[in-house]
């Protein structure tokens, strides 16, 4: 067993602490990962706090991962030493079912095994990337990049594919005009490929001081939600608006800006559910799809695209014992946009 | 102008009863049509009542129309005298917006006119096919196969092309598992073109009453919505469910049937609307889409696979005194399943 140095909440009440794990001895289908940067995710809060009910504790979150493999299984034909590597929400799935086979492993119908907060086949629970180092399948371990900064590419692991995957699906290219709904994690993942697709894009937010950053991220319009005149001159005229938005709030303030045959592509989960008045569907054949980060395959797909495209995430770099500040300013939407540990400040 | 026999609402409390109207001389691109059959739309309750608060009294209902051509103005190409034809739901539109000119008139920008209960480009209301005879620009008219009977052709022109047009639009073939939730007017045409079009299809419905039906229409399965057993085996196991439900009903009973990528079609408006957690469409990248009728060009190639397919509604056929019964009836569900004006009746 190979002890582990991480960061742990110990209860749902409680802040992160020092605390040690082991992570099993690499088997021969096994990387090990030397964790250099970990993502803060809206969800690791969600999960430390136990508001989705289904919390395992001791709990060490992060499932935006970026290492470096410091040792590989005796079968392991993709990865080698000093190769950087990645993971993202999870470490495994059933590998049998149609969507394993697919390609699909986040929909996996027995269920994926989550990066952490879960439990592996031999039922021992998992831990995250707010440690020192990761023992993982490579058939669930990505390749980086080696020309993009690594705490950029982090969060690409969740809010990068959660974003990616739907604009991919739903085949936005060039001629489509994209909304993206809230500025946030994924929102500024949203604009970045949905322009890098080649679409017009037109950033809706709620607040006035985004406008300049939408514009830096690459975003062609900014319209302010709470201006109605500017929501009724967008009535039906958006091919998609990607939904990043987790907070309550209403699709049909929404629905009404797409066009005919227009998709609301929904990836954040608000605690409480919109209603869907079948008329505002009905009326322009529109509809409403949801999407959940995505496979190993198009995950990979997704970095070396980034990769091409120079595309990171905008990340302010924090030492691990800022990480209970660091949730109180996520909560606050006060992070531009995604908080990444440099896990050398767990080393020391 | 046209002296034409017809029956109408007075006010939203009244019954239906005898009134006269005048049709419009024909103009160089109009049809001439003796009404011979108009089928009995739940729509035509909604709004002889003033559900949708926009009734324009007094109002002739019908938008199920088929009848014979008595003329036809100079200009017309594709219909002559004697010619068998039919009228949906609307008569024109603006002809020049993106939608009209895609042949999705029923998305028309500035909306289209329909059949009855709306303004014509002069201002003058229109009437609908509770009455003898109609005049409509050739453009907004059908042509109507010569071997189907003629009473169960007239609710293709809603009821069919309803259904018909989103089983299209999203692609179901054979290899598709596709449910039908509700069996009424428009789910019966739904199970006769999905399994026209090689679908497997199960019927869902609350009713045990509806199963010899659903399996003499073609359903392939039955699964009464209210055996919960049933409703568990059947997760994840539909690529389509297309939903025909107008009373309120909750779309997350039914959401958790959709395999990964599957879609609910919905073609009813309850009065009040279901609410959408995010995560029933999450889990597994599900959808939910909304379709409106059909536009002219996918009517005509509607009715065309209807003569090929020798697919007609099931129909009760009455007289037009019987009007103010059957809207009873039809509130009641008491009909297998349109009913069917014989025209005739109303000439005597």
């Amino acid at each position: 067993m190979i002890a582990t140095k991480a960061y742990a909440a110990q209860a749902a009440t409680t802040p992160l602490t020092p605390f040690q794990l082991e992570r099993r001895n690499p088997g021969p289908h096994d990387v090990q990962i030397e964790i250099l940067y970990c993502g803060v995710c809206h969800s690791d809060i969600h999960q430390v706090r136990n508001e989705w009910g289904n919390s395992i504790y001791p709990m060490v979150p992060g499932h935006e991962i970026v290492g470096r493999v410091t040792h590989v299984g005796e079968h392991v034909k993709n990865f080698k030493v000093g190769d950087l590597a990645g993971v993202g929400c999870f470490v495994d799935s059933c590998r049998t079912c149609p969507n394993c086979q697919a390609g699909l492993e986040q929909y996996c119908d027995t269920g994926m095994i989550g990066t952490y907060n879960a439990l592996d086949k031999e039922g021992k629970p998992t831990y995250g990337g707010y440690s020192t180092q990761i023992v993982v399948d490579e058939k669930y371990t990505l390749k980086v990049p080696t020309n993009l900064p690594l705490s950029g590419v982090a969060p690409l692991l969740c809010a990068g594919i959660t974003t990616y995957s739907p604009l991919r699906y739903v085949g936005v290219k060039k001629g489509h005009k994209v909304a993206v709904l809230g500025l946030g994690g994924l929102g500024h993942m949203a604009v970045k490929f949905a322009v890098a697709f080649g679409a017009e894009v037109t950033m809706l937010s709620s607040s006035p001081s985004k406008k300049a950053d939408a514009e830096r991220l690459g975003a062609h319009h900014f319209a302010l939600t709470s201006d109605k005149q500017t929501m009724q001159q967008l009535a039906n005229s958006f091919d998609f608006i990607l939904n990043t938005v987790s907070a309550p709030h209403d699709y049909n303030t929404y629905l009404p800006l797409l066009r005919t045959n227009g998709t609301m592509i929904v990836v954040g989960v608000p605690p409480t559910p919109s209603q869907v008045p079948a008329f505002n569907l009905i009326a322009n054949r529109r509809s409403i799809i949801g999407s959940l980060i995505g496979g190993i395959k198009e995950t990979q797909e997704m970095l070396d695209f980034c990769g091409e495209h120079n595309i990171v995430s905008d990340v302010e770099v924090i030492d691990i014992d800022y990480i209970n500040e660091a949730y109180e300013r996520v909560l606050k939407s006060d992070v531009r946009y995604r908080f990444v540990i440099d896990i050398a400040s767990l080393k020391k």
